[in-house]
């Protein structure tokens, strides 16, 4: 390989993307050398490229100069790794300069859109064009891409809840500076190269999710058109052995096609912290929270141990069955609430009516509190779920950048796909909250029910970065977690830099294969090593 | 490369396999070099491997001799290349020993099976073991493998009509004799290597459907559940211009999910081709079938100018929302008629008491002639289908083997992916109808509506093998057809062998990269020289 030479990289890159498109100064460096995770890897310098064509000739100059490049998005994937390379060193391709929304298409319920663009922006792009389509929003926040969430295989609410499996059509730059178009999108006149996924001969998209082995600067993605009928439901179910009940009772309509959409299960720890931070004077500086402050707090807030949130769809007719067989479904588990825009609207003029009586107040407060979520499912994008990493703060800065984290913020997710059983959403909590607890962390659980028979659970170590102390037990607990989850099958579905190496056995052909692949398209090694994949030695 | 000794390597595969495994009589390869198509590559011998120890043993053997492979599930590929390879000289990998059922999963609805296994197989067994879980049957007969379809892309007419879609987990040998595993099966004790199907890290399934990366040894397939309640729906509309308002006003019942199957439109020439042959005498030997006599046949049986058929299933208030929003969209187009069990029960008591009128034999005509395509909406597989392939033949052999066809059948299929719009839809056919009927072949139409935005469209030349001015006729119409459609960026989702080389272009990186990653996996070009992916040539 090339002896690296990054400062002729740099000279190279300031060449071609223009002096503003480059920074090496400190506070960049800084900036983007942030993490939610323990290790934090310092990268040389920043790239904005603006087309396709500046992410070729990047990629050229880094071959030239044996320079490693780590492509982000838009940098907000929280609490896996944020915009940070797995290697010191590395030149950070920040596309989010790259943000053409480049076509919407109402009939057929599709955007392609480049990797800079923003949830935000795509929703406000939607509404103020009139455009009838909803896109299926993260909890990553306002700022963060839709491709970036993409590409990791991140999930939101919706029908559309399995982003990756909405995707259609790609464009990626290789490592020697080629442009690969996927799908049909290959065939210069395709008329099928965003509404069929597959083309024809050998299907590579799914080579560049969880990977280095391109930059993906254009994908296809498709939204759901505004439906007919949408009404919101929440289940709170008052026992904790009610999960596997809860689990094994939904499952049955998640395969007739009764619920089609991404259901989340938290558990009440997982409300709590989407509201607030962790109560530390009511729990006199105790940690994990104490159960019977946890119990005088559900109570207080209204909600169950485990509590289901997801949303109904389509016809007036398809809706109002749906709304009969969840209730039929869930009966004697806990209580079921819908809410739609009538209700709504109703609960509103009720709440100001009353906003000098204590119910009023209650009410308004309970309206404000479901409307994010309300939305979230309706295609607006919401910072409010990002509040969950300040879970454990102790003295949170309040003036943040809106979809920033504080620096403060430490995070870890434990991701495990969980077969969609009542049994092993018992084992996966029963594995971890005793770990986590042990470790004085509380044991933020949701399942997400993503397809028709798996189920994402959610764990998560919020711990405060300004204690060492507590970083050293968030990092110990992590790995003891990772440990259990991978000797008990519950393989995660994405992780952060700190979980890659982990996933590595010695003798694993899955590995072995994509490493010759990578050897094949990336001989040099030049897009994000250690990204997924074990860096490769170079021949 | 080693220099290619195909003796040596039949002597090593005789002493690996067992000599009842490995056929090189006349006979045998005869067999082999069946097609529907116009070229037959003649294979060297056929190996019948009863293990994945077994095809390990071949790709190692092929290394060393040089031989060139050519793996089939059961070979009934009919009309994209049966069970021929793409090069003369090849060992055919035949997989149809390699038939277990793995594993059933009834709570979570998948099953693990080999590539031997049949889609009878595999519908007596759950049925034999009161398995409520129904396959998605495709039109290749009962003998087919369900296996060598998914590879194939191939797809049939129910939720779980995208057989790739559904697939979750393969088992695939490489060349150099390695076992990758997708998806999280690669972790020893992974719980949802057969429920998710991404894994961590970048997905490699992708790969190994419509390529030549390694040969696939076992795969997890979803299969649904047997709904509450079941509804096969068929519609006919009387004008050719229906077609385009047809699938308009599907689409959107399909893309807000009140349709969740693969409907397919078929035109009046497709239902005559699938319940018998060409009326020669009628037509007084002319082709393609004069517009009069069409017409004549289409009111005799009962049948629109284009006629779509599906299923409704899920819960009886769902079913019944979903008949409402159908008769609705309809509307005006032309007649739709519902069958459910009870109303065929009714029909056969009817028909059977009214045996001795004419309504009553009429009638019975008619349930005997939805039967098969009820049951194949169900799950059970019928050869029915494969009559279409005889739909020109002048002296059928009524005494064919069940489960294969005529040799005298001649069959070209020609599928382009086609937006789900009216415009696209007539497109299409406007496109192809005019070169079907200029070489004297009739212009018999479908268009699935695969997933919630395209359609595949399925014409084909149907000819009769034993007559070879009609053959070198099919093959002209067939280029020039194949032209057109790439012409005007209707790419087909899959081909025969005749159109694989259509499908390159000089310089284009998609291909080019399949290309790299070919080399990377199988250097030597061991595995299906020439399927999907150009011949590699060797370093």
């Amino acid at each position: 390989m090339t002896e690296t030479d990054i400062p002729r990289a740099i000279h190279a890159w300031q060449q071609e993307l223009g002096a503003d498109n480059v920074a090496f100064d400190a506070a960049t460096l800084d900036r983007y050398a942030q993490t939610t995770q323990d290790n934090a890897p310092r990268p040389a310098c920043v790239l904005w490229p603006t087309s396709t064509e500046k992410v070729q000739a990047i990629v050229r100059i880094a071959g030239q100069c044996g320079a490693a490049l780590y492509p982000i998005s838009r940098g907000k994937n929280w609490g896996y790794g944020d915009a940070c390379a797995p290697v010191e060193g590395a030149a950070i391709v920040d596309l989010s300069r790259m943000n053409r929304i480049i076509e919407i298409n109402a009939e057929l319920a599709y955007a392609v859109i480049e990797p800079g663009v923003s949830l935000q922006q795509l929703h406000e792009h939607l509404t103020q064009n009139d455009i009838p389509l909803w896109i299926d929003c993260t909890g990553a926040g306002c700022d963060a891409s839709f491709v970036g969430n993409t590409l990791d295989r991140g999930f939101g609410h919706t029908r559309y809840g399995d982003h990756f499996l909405s995707a259609c059509g790609m464009e990626i730059v290789l490592a020697d500076g080629r442009v690969l178009n996927t799908g049909f999108t290959h065939y210069a006149n395709a008329r099928a190269g965003r509404v069929y996924r597959y083309g024809v001969g050998p299907s590579l998209d799914g080579l560049f999710c969880q990977s280095n082995f391109g930059i993906v600067t254009q994908i296809g993605m498709w939204l759901q058109p505004v439906p007919d009928r949408f009404c919101f439901f929440a289940i709170a179910a008052d026992r904790d052995e009610s999960l596997g009940a809860l689990v094994d009772r939904l499952r049955p309509l998640r395969l007739d096609g009764t619920l089609t959409t991404a259901i989340h299960i938290g558990n009440d720890l997982r409300v709590f912290s989407a509201k607030g931070r962790y109560p530390w004077a009511e729990a006199g500086g105790q940690t994990p929270l104490p159960e019977d402050l946890r119990a005088v707090m559900r109570k207080r807030q209204g909600i169950g141990v485990w509590n289901a949130v997801g949303s109904l769809s389509g016809s007036a007719a398809h809706v109002r069955a749906a709304k009969r067989a969840l209730r039929r479904a869930v009966r004697g588990l806990g209580r079921i609430v819908f809410v739609n825009d009538a209700l709504l609207a109703l609960g509103s003029i009720a709440a100001s009516c009353l906003s000098w009586t204590p119910f009023g107040k209650r009410l308004s407060e309970q309206l404000a509190a479901v409307k994010p979520n309300y939305d979230l499912l309706r295609g607006v994008p919401t910072d409010v779920p990002l509040l969950g990493a300040e879970w454990r703060l102790r003295q949170p800065n309040e003036t943040r950048d809106p979809g920033a984290l504080d620096p403060a913020c430490g995070l870890f997710w434990m991701s495990p796909v969980v077969p969609m059983t009542g049994r092993d959403a018992r084992a996966v909590t029963d594995l971890l909250a005793p770990i986590l607890t042990e470790h004085g962390f509380d044991a933020l659980a949701t399942f997400t029910l993503l397809n028709e028979r798996a189920m994402i659970g959610i764990f998560n170590i919020a711990f405060d970065k300004t204690d060492p102390k507590e970083t050293q037990r968030a990092v110990t607990c992590y790995d003891q977690a990772m440990a259990a989850l991978l000797r008990e099958g519950y393989v995660p579905y994405r992780t952060g830099l700190r979980g890659m190496p982990k996933l590595h056995a010695r003798g694993d052909v899955f590995w072995e294969i994509a490493a010759d692949i990578k050897r094949a398209l990336d001989p040099h090694g030049i897009i994000a090593p250690g990204r997924y994949l074990p860096p490769i030695v170079d021949p």
